[in-house]
């Protein structure tokens, strides 16, 4: 690890500047961003749609490490790190499932879904179980979106908590039904991606399916009055419109923000996709957009929710999970299809996808050099000053040790 | 190469624990490794069966270097590396073949089966053709097996041989019949390969086909007094029962068992595979198991052997040979199928993969640390023992050097 | 970067004997290379059939660049970096095609075909477009070839300029015709395929229908009263025939020898296989062999031309790229085929391409020592002797700034 290379780099920071070429393609400035950044926050790894039974369980694929996140006896919701106590052998062996007790496959070791060791047979008499817990990592769930944390001692979660709960209540996640999980693999590195998701200036040429579907995202329109309108409105009906800020010491952002008159839907063709989520009583919620910093992208409208899930591989290549939900009481076929639901993610997410490929690979030259933000990127540039201010902190707080 | 890191890695060591994440995933160890057990040891390549006739050769890959193992005029075995003296081409190109003389592709250079250099066209007149012999490895054939050993200076080597002939001989393998050759490259650390064929701990619950051949195996019967009796026969027979363990400067470890009662052969069902092999009258040899530190495995029954070549190409990929040689005069079709000879392993070392490859991934894990062998999986620390002495004394003597 | 290792290896290097095994495999030495060879010298990138029009590009990837080579306004040729000054996205995404202006797809900014910034919209009004033109390459014509160099200041190219032009003028590339283009990625390091292409040594073994179109290069067959009556008739047509070699400070080699007689060009049954070229009268120009160090290769016969550009991409990885010309007024199907035209170095080029992968297999060995030239590779020596004076200058030179 070359520190003073990084703390150079970090030095030469302009904000307002896009980062420079290393930040984007060296292995160790991937290393102490994996550990001041990923190792540190909370992260978003599911949502209690995928897990609604006991010995319900997903895996979540870190770096060298895959964590069950898997619903215990009481329904409370535990996360494990998948390796055995014995000679380190993995549990789980599928992405998702469900396990009434987790069986290591090797040699049949047995835990509890809260990761006591139950049984260790053969051996000695002496051999004390309760030393044999399996490793565990911190979990929050908030509003039925299960968040996890790798650090020993885990940062405040209250912050996030309030931002993002009267936005999510509505939906009534814990009871909401996974309509659809796909799995994108990007050759470009986790910040490009991050950095795709904070800004519009690309929206009008880039998406044509989202622009008509979200008045003003070409930059082009004045939604003022509209906006205004629409937030009276929501707000008569108890819909949460308060603009939430990434500021000093917190990771969250949230907003409400209109469609375009007539638009019932994040989708296509403009219309309704499934019925109303959750409390919601009609198709006019707008879009809630939420992000939390550094992996979690969410879209709701009314009658449906799209997640993304951001995880760095290397510095190179960033793996993306979208997941669709739905109301609890939907059904396939009748109130909603897959494709219908998925179509406009897909699309867009798609167009995304290239983007951020394109953007890593101009990147990658000899030649490239920081350019200048457009004031229209300033989510950016809050984006990609807190990565900075994290990194700083991070290496000074090591030092300290 | 971090020395340091290494010294302080096998200082931790803790005899009767899982080795340490960085023993199965450093490149440093495994360069160590490389350097002091694999290029030190004598190592297995193959067998006579493969080159029946003067001119057949085989290659054996071993990290960058492909070594061509190739029988002389005089039937004696010669290991060549595949590099041409002019500019390096590799020589021969094929896994396998026969060659009567060694013609370098490029430029037509032309060396003997012994290596020496014949013909090499439009050189000057001054040049010394003895100087240009191909580069060679050391070799013994024992009992129709082939070692080879990359070190300048070989080790003893009479050891193995007086401890695994008495149980080679029977099996004439010098006329054996070569029946098919299986390779596999496993996504583990070898030492997790080897670890896997030195306990039967995991095979009640992995090996249902292995358990229902060979009694014992799940190690929930009681078989000593079966054994006994058993060694009692063998021993009329002729039959080599004496148990050999590895130890203070040893590599090999030797063994017969039975069978399970009305069990003729290694085989799904039961039933004998071939004709016996080689002196062997009957069906009732049991099993002889062999074991040759670092790389050698072999398990054989009355009428037939399985080999085991376990080749580590780095830190995560290992490369796994399976031979099955049956009698010289077994006629495929009439005697044998390949398919039924070779499913009792096929199947086995199908599960034994996976339970590597989930062994490794688990062991990735950032929580993972090393855990408690069983009792009854002494051979594997016996094993974990030696590879770590042999890294502590061979950097021992590189220092002192 | 390990300095002292490369000096060392540099120092050993003893002329007549191939190249250490380091030179061939080791990170280091490539990225030496990379810096003192590949960004210091002009490097053929393509020539003009391929970018006829303004506007029409290819893209040449150099490691992690890719050079836009594009065809001005004026039918001058610019060579930029495929990276946008904005945020860095590629701007071209297809190896050739036709671009009226360059539009970044990412957010659109505007680009002229000279690299000057047209149009950055939404940026704020005290922002400077001329501070943020495309970073651009050196470019040269060399009668219709094009070479780039990516240093900031290129070396000479008059040395280069003046041996080519006099063997290129006939066959007015600038109006010739792109026949057919194919890229191929071998496992072997760049220095190996330079090699290869500089001697005959291998041909009477390794290409039978080389041999047979071209007298002598078989090495068997005494050329010399045929190619000085060639040489007589060739001046008197007006063609070169000056011998150029590699010397002190240049880079260039130029010939022109006999095709075997009855044979009309380059092609497995030495018939004619299009119109004459240029100023080509008849099918008696004999074969012009071009090459230019580090990475330019061109054979050409009467009727055609073939080209070929080697581009390391890591040191066991080496893209290559065959280019066939034809003149501008052939017609495809009436006075040429694809296949006719590219037979004979399809089959060729196959066969080179296997003897240097091969050879660098051969190379990887632990065992691999340098071996002597024969004294008909004296182009080979020239070529290694070339390459390692540019890295002691290189180096050299890197530390007296």
């Amino acid at each position: 690890m070359n520190k003073s290379f990084i703390q150079q780099l970090l030095k030469n920071y302009t904000p307002g500047f896009s980062l420079e070429q290393a930040f984007y393609t060296n292995t160790d400035v991937f290393e102490t961003e994996w550990q001041h950044i990923f190792r540190k926050h909370w992260l978003y790894a599911g949502n209690l749609a995928q897990i609604q039974k006991p010995g319900d369980y997903f895996l979540y694929r870190l770096q060298n490490d895959s964590v069950m996140v898997i619903r215990g006896k009481d329904h409370e919701v535990y996360a494990h790190y998948n390796t055995c106590r014995h000679r380190g052998s993995a549990i789980c062996l599928t992405d998702s499932g469900h396990a009434a007790k987790l069986i290591c496959p090797y040699h049949q070791w047995v835990y509890d879904k809260d990761g006591t060791l139950l049984n260790a047979r053969m051996m000695p008499d002496d051999f004390c179980k309760e030393e044999y817990k399996l490793h565990s990592a911190n979990v929050r769930v908030l509003e039925g979106l299960i968040f996890i944390c790798l650090a020993e001692v885990a940062p405040g979660f209250s912050s996030t908590q309030n931002s993002l709960s009267p936005y999510l209540e509505p939906y009534r996640i814990g009871e909401a039904k996974l309509a659809c999980i796909k799995n994108y693999t990007l050759r470009a590195n986790w910040k490009l991606v991050a950095e795709n998701f904070r800004e519009c200036y690309h929206c009008g040429g880039a998406h044509p399916e989202y622009c008509s579907a979200v008045i003003g995202a070409n930059l082009r329109e004045d939604i003022n009055e509209l906006t205004l309108a629409k937030q009276k409105t929501w707000r008569e009906k108890g819909l949460e419109t308060t603009l939430v800020e990434v500021t000093e010491g917190t990771t969250t952002y949230a907003i409400r923000y209109p469609l375009r008159p007539g638009v019932e839907s994040y989708s296509v063709d403009g219309t309704r996709v499934s019925i109303p989520m959750g409390s919601h009583k009609d198709r006019d919620a707008g879009v809630v957009g939420l992000v939390n910093y550094p992996n979690f992208w969410m879209d709701a409208v009314s009658d449906y929710i799209w997640t993304m899930r951001v995880t760095p591989v290397n510095p190179f290549t960033t793996d993306v999970q979208f997941c669709w939900l739905v109301d609890g009481k939907a059904v396939e076929g009748k109130d909603y299809t897959i494709d219908h639901l998925t179509e406009f993610w897909e699309i867009t997410g798609d167009q995304d996808g290239k983007l951020c490929e394109h953007n890593f690979e101009g990147i990658l030259s000899s030649a490239y050099t920081p350019g200048p933000y457009a004031p229209v990127e300033d989510q950016v540039v809050n984006f990609v000053d807190w990565c900075v201010k994290q990194l700083k902190e991070g290496i000074h707080q090591a030092e300290l040790v």
